[in-house]
């Protein structure tokens, strides 16, 4: 085993904050048949150090989810400064993928396990008209969706609660505390930012699916709590496409990657 | 001639908003090799109605440049209206092309002509890592940019000049009115605006690249001035590269393509 292994070296460990675009991938997990981020960013360590290493992913994004500050962690022996590493793993990365930052963290550091929270954001442009410089960006809902009523429902989802109906598939417990699902307009374009410690699997998406459902006037919120209520195994209905959601910031205690954390965008 | 020109039947004539990603164009106006924002409209409009036109634009864009408020212009025979040619052309229009608008207009509009004035945006990143989405959206100037003195550098190139040192080169009068030349920054991004009835062949990259050479303290502001009044033909400097630029608006006298105009991006 020792010679597979460069995770269990004598180096340091490392995070790195990503920025990508999840178009073109099969997801950030590695995948046996397909482009995954963390392949791509496990190949560019060892092009730039001869290294290899395997990398820890704080959150699994599916294919064609992006991310402005997904968070990776491995372990390394490099003369390189973790600063340094950010040009150099730059160099050797696609253009849809980025190292924003870097930085050393402690040896037993697991980016998925010491999560503080998890900020995801969903994007859909609400104009009646798709647009080519958003596409593969943005959900397109040509429908004019009425905003306070996918507040309204939003707010209903907030606090702690069994988010089986609004999850995919799950073995294990569902229930979750979502601090936040804050649902705002602007310029045609309509954002969902939901935060937690942890999600279930697709339950952003499970959630905006139904959001827009309220927004469209074919569900009221009160249904939206019944089926919190049921909590019946994915009975929420459809997951919003891929495209329009963003894994936008993941918070530790004690770990910083500076101001420039790649998610200005909105 | 009669057989060819569809641009000379008896028909309507309709003006079109159009936004489109220039990424994979080698520019708006038809060209003989390759891909072009014309020949993709001239072919949707063929497949929706079977006729074969002409598509007249208000500006030529560059490989690589954007619009979110391209006019272009055509006659045509069809029981249509103008608002249903919208989802009837984007049907036929690829990914990175759409109509966001459309109107109809006098017979003798000439979109180029008739333009009273051309509001272009130059998008940069300025932060230090590149960033994956927004590839070939913005230019990336990895160095901090001097804001203010870009500003200051923008206001001297404001009013009625001769702007040869800042265009490609261009067989006729140079004298232009810059009616608006705005520098802001948000979120490690720096817009320039700017705004005339009428540009020079690359006037807006042409003056970015001078502009940026300004924040990066390696031209003053007396020296960008001093090259408009020798006004050598494009004797300031390298243009920008193309992926930042994008032609956000063109107005004119009494047309009016409503509120969707598709230039909320910023």
């Amino acid at each position: 085993m020792s010679g597979e292994a460069g995770a269990r070296t004598g180096g340091r460990r490392i995070a790195v904050l990503l920025e990508y675009d999840g178009t073109a991938y099969r997801g950030s997990q590695y995948q046996e048949n397909g482009p995954s981020i963390q392949k791509e960013l496990e190949s560019a360590i060892q092009e730039l150090t001869g290294q290899t290493v395997r990398a820890a992913f704080a959150g699994r994004t599916d294919a064609g989810v992006h991310a402005l500050g997904q968070v990776a962690a491995f372990d390394i022996e490099s003369r390189l400064t973790a600063a340094g590493l950010v040009p150099g793993l730059n160099r050797f990365l696609p253009r849809d993928i980025a190292v924003r930052a870097a930085t050393e963290v402690e040896r037993g550091f697991d980016p998925r396990r010491d999560a503080r929270s998890r900020v995801y954001r969903y994007r859909i442009d609400n104009r009646r008209v798709r647009s080519p410089l958003e596409r593969d960006r943005v959900w397109h809902v040509p429908k004019l969706l009425d905003v306070a009523a996918m507040e309204r429902a939003a707010k209903r989802l907030e606090g702690a609660h069994d988010f089986a109906a609004f999850a995919g598939p799950f073995d294990g417990l569902t229930r979750r505390t979502l601090r936040r699902c804050e649902v705002t307009a602007r310029c045609g374009r309509v954002l969902v930012e939901m935060e937690a410690q942890a999600f279930l699997p697709h339950q952003v998406r499970r959630t905006v699916g139904p959001l827009v459902e309220a927004g469209l006037g074919r569900m009221t919120d009160d249904a939206l709590a019944a089926l919190l209520e049921k909590a019946e195994p994915s009975s929420a209905g459809p997951a919003a496409p891929a495209c329009g959601l963003y894994l936008v910031r993941i918070a530790y205690d004690g770990l910083d990657f500076g101001p420039d954390q790649g998610n200005g965008q909105s």
